[in-house]
C-alpha cells in the first residue's frame, strides 16, 4: 500500500457503452480501445461477452490488438457467463475477468430472492471458476453502496480467500456521499484479515453528481483502482469521469501522494474521440473537457487572468490538450479585456480612448450574445474617422 | 444553527449568464426570475448592475416583479458599484447588495498589486456603504478556497461587524478537495469570534468535478447557503449545480438533517426551461436533469428495476419532474426486459417462445443502436406465422 500508483480502470466500453444511442461495432471499438491504450489507461474493460455476439466479438478482437493494458470481460457470477469471457480474451495478453453479484438485501431479496450465506458462497465459487481460466480476476460486489459493511466484509474475505485479485466496491445507484463510502473503504481495509492480498477499486455513478468525489474519497481511504469512462458516460446519469478524478488526482499530487500513469495531454482529444464515435456530446461546462472549461468571460475575471493567468486558472489548457484559454467578450467584459482584443487586431488605443470605445462596446455587447472581431473592427475604424476629423 | 434549512442562492442569471453565448435580454431574464420564484429558491442573484445598462435594466425590472425571494445585486468593492447595484434594487421587497474583493495572495498580489492590510479595510470599507442602502448585505471573499484560514478568518470577522449578513466563501478556481473545503468552513465557524451573526455561503466551481462535493461538505462543516445554479451554468466549467445539491440534501436528509424551500417536482421543466432560454444544450448523462438520468439499458439493471424500481433507482423520476424511468432495448438488454416490452405491446410469450425471439432480437440488436418497438413488431409477426404454421 506504500506505492500511490492509482490503477485507471476504463470502462467506457462496457458501462459506457450500454447507455442508449451509443453501441458501437467492433471496428470503432477497437478504434477506441488502441486510443485508451495510448492515453495510457492500466485496465480496458471491453465488453459483456455472454451478452451478445457482438460484444463477444468485440472483445476478442481487442484481446488481439491490445499490447501491454489489461483487458477485461465482464461476467455474472454465472459459470457460462465466465466461460464466454475467458474465450472472449483467450488471445489476451493480459487478461481479466470481472465476475460478482449484487450484496445488497434489495439485491439479494428482490432480484435473486435468496440468502446472505446463499450469496457469499456464490461470489467465492465464481472466483473460483475464473480462477481456472485467467489469474487476474476482480469481484464486483453490486450494490456495495447500501451494504452492510459488516457483511461486506465477509463477502471480500471470501472472494480474495478464493483468489480475487481486485475486488470492486460498486455505489451502483450513486447513493452514498463523500465521507460515508470514504468510510465504507477504510471499514474494509480495517477489518478484512486477508486484504493485503488484493487491492480495492472504486466504481462510482453519478446519480447526485458526487461520483468524483466519491471516488477520491475511496483512494484517499485506501483504493488503489478508480474504475471510469471517458466524459463520464454510462447508465443513467453516467460513471466517475476519467478526466476528472485523474487531473484531481494530479492537482492534488503533492497533499494527497497519488498518481496515474495517463497521458493528460491526451484527455482533450479522446473525449472528442469518444463524444464522435458514440454521438454523445459532451456540454460546454463540462469540467476538463467541456467547450467553455478554459474560458472567460466576466469582466473581473478577464482582468485578472490577462494580469496572470493563474488567478483563474489552476490547469493550464495544454496541459490536458485542450486549445488555449479563451477571452470571450460579452457585455460583462471590462476595458482590459476589451483593449486587449483591440491590441490584438492591430489598434493601440490609449486609455481615453478606451473609455469612450467601451460605451460602444457595451451597446454592442447588450444586443448580442457575443461581440465578434468584425464587430471591434467596425468600432475602431468608426472611432478613429471620429478622431481624425476633430 | 440548530435549524437544518439551507437557503438556496441562484446565480444562473449572475455567474450562469456571463457564459459565452447565454447573453439574455430583459424579459427573458424576467421570465426565468419569476420560475425561480415559482422553484422555492431563497435569493435570486438577478446580475451585476453596473456592469452595463442592459443589466442594471435587467435587475432594476426584475425586482419590481419578484414578490417573496430576495432580489441580490452583485458589485465590487468600489462605490459607484455598490451605489449602481442599490439603485438597480430600489423597487425590490427583499433587496440584497452582493459586494466583496480578493482575499487570496493571487489576487492581492496579481490583481491589486495590494497588501492583506490594505485589502481588509476594503472589504470592511464596502460592506459599510452597502448597508447605507440595504440591511441586508452579503460580502464575498474572491478566490477564499485559496486563501490562508488565519487571515480568511480575520476578513470574516471584520466584514461581519461592519454588518455582513452573509458571508460568501467561494472556491473560485475549483481547487479544493471537499474535505478541505469542510476544513476551511469548519475552522471559520470555531475561530471568527462574530460568527453567530453571519451565515456562511458555499460558492463552489467545477473545474475538478467537485462543486457539487465540495458545497455539501461546506454545509455539514456548517454553512447555511448554497449559491448554484441550473443545469451547473457559470465561468468555465461552471458553477454548482442546483438540481444535485438539493436532490443530495433531500435524498440524505435523515442522516444530515438539512432541507431547502425547493420544490423538487420543478427541477426538470426550470431545467429545460433555462437550457432552451440560455441557449446551452444539457448532456445525457447530467444528473438529475439529463436525458437518461432515469434510463436503464442493460440487462442485469433492467431485470432487477422491473422486479423492484429501488434496486436500481434512489429517486422517482416524479420526484424531480422528469419523464417516467425508461427501459430502452439494445444488445444489453436481457430477457426479462424483452419479454415486458412484448407484453406492452399485446404480445403474451411463454419463456419459450422468449428464448427463441431473444436470439432474434439479439441479431436485430447487435445491427442498431436501438431496437425500436417496431422491430418487435415485425419479430412477434415473424415468430407468431411461424409457430402457428408448423
Amino acid at each position: 500500500m506504500a506505492d500511490g500508483k492509482i490503477h485507471i480502470f476504463d470502462t467506457t466500453l462496457r458501462d459506457g457503452e450500454q447507455v442508449p444511442g451509443c453501441k458501437l461495432n467492433t471496428k470503432e471499438k477497437i478504434e477506441l480501445a488502441l486510443a485508451l491504450e495510448n492515453l495510457g489507461v492500466d485496465i480496458i474493460e471491453a465488453g459483456f461477452p455472454i451478452s451478445s455476439p457482438g460484444d463477444f466479438e468485440s472483445v476478442q478482437e481487442i484481446s488481439k490488438v491490445i499490447k501491454n493494458t489489461t483487458v477485461c470481460g465482464l461476467s455474472r457470477a454465472v459459470l457460462k457467463d465466465i466461460e464466454s469471457a475467458a474465450a472472449a480474451l483467450k488471445h489476451a495478453k493480459r487478461p481479466r475477468i470481472h465476475t460478482g453479484i449484487g450484496t445488497s438485501d434489495f439485491h439479494i431479496k428482490s432480484k435473486f430472492n435468496s440468502t446472505r450465506e446463499d450469496i457469499l458462497e456464490r461470489a467465492a465459487q465464481c472466483v473460483k471458476w475464473a480462477k481456472n481460466f485467467v489469474d487476474d480476476v476482480e469481484f464486483y460486489a453490486e450494490d456495495a453502496g447500501r451494504t452492510e459493511n459488516e457483511y461486506l466484509a465477509r463477502v471480500v474475505e471470501a472472494v480474495i480467500a478464493a483468489g480475487a485479485t481486485v475486488v470492486n466496491i460498486p455505489d451502483t445507484t450513486g447513493y452514498c456521499l463523500p465521507h460515508q463510502y470514504g468510510e465504507k473503504i477504510a471499514y474494509l481495509i480495517n477489518n478484512v484479515p486477508n486484504i493485503d492480498k488484493a487491492i480495492l477499486s472504486c466504481h462510482c455513478h453519478n446519480d447526485l453528481g458526487l461520483a468524483t468525489a466519491n471516488s477520491i474519497a475511496g483512494v484517499i481511504a485506501g483504493a488503489r483502482q478508480i474504475e471510469c469512462t471517458i466524459n463520464g458516460l454510462g447508465e443513467r446519469a453516467g460513471n466517475t469521469s476519467l478526466e476528472e478524478v485523474v487531473m484531481v488526482l494530479k492537482q492534488h499530487q503533492q497533499t494527497l501522494g497519488f498518481y496515474t500513469g495517463v497521458n493528460t495531454t491526451q484527455l482533450n482529444p479522446m473525449s472528442r474521440l469518444v463524444s464522435d464515435t458514440m454521438r454523445m456530446p459532451v456540454q460546454a461546462n463540462k469540467a476538463i473537457v467541456g467547450a467553455n472549461a478554459f474560458s472567460h468571460s466576466s469582466g473581473i475575471h478577464q482582468d485578472g487572468f490577462l494580469k496572470d493567468a493563474q488567478t483563474y486558472e489552476i490547469i493550464a489548457p495544454e496541459e490536458v490538450g485542450a486549445d488555449g484559454s479563451k477571452i470571450v467578450l460579452t457585455a460583462r467584459s471590462g476595458r482590459s479585456a476589451l483593449a486587449h482584443r483591440f491590441q490584438k487586431l492591430g489598434h493601440q488605443f490609449n486609455r481615453n480612448d478606451i473609455d469612450v470605445l467601451y460605451t460602444e462596446f457595451l451597446k454592442v455587447a447588450d444586443s448580442k450574445k457575443e461581440v465578434e472581431d468584425t464587430d471591434l473592427r467596425e468600432l475602431a475604424t468608426v472611432y478613429e474617422a471620429t478622431v481624425v476629423s476633430n
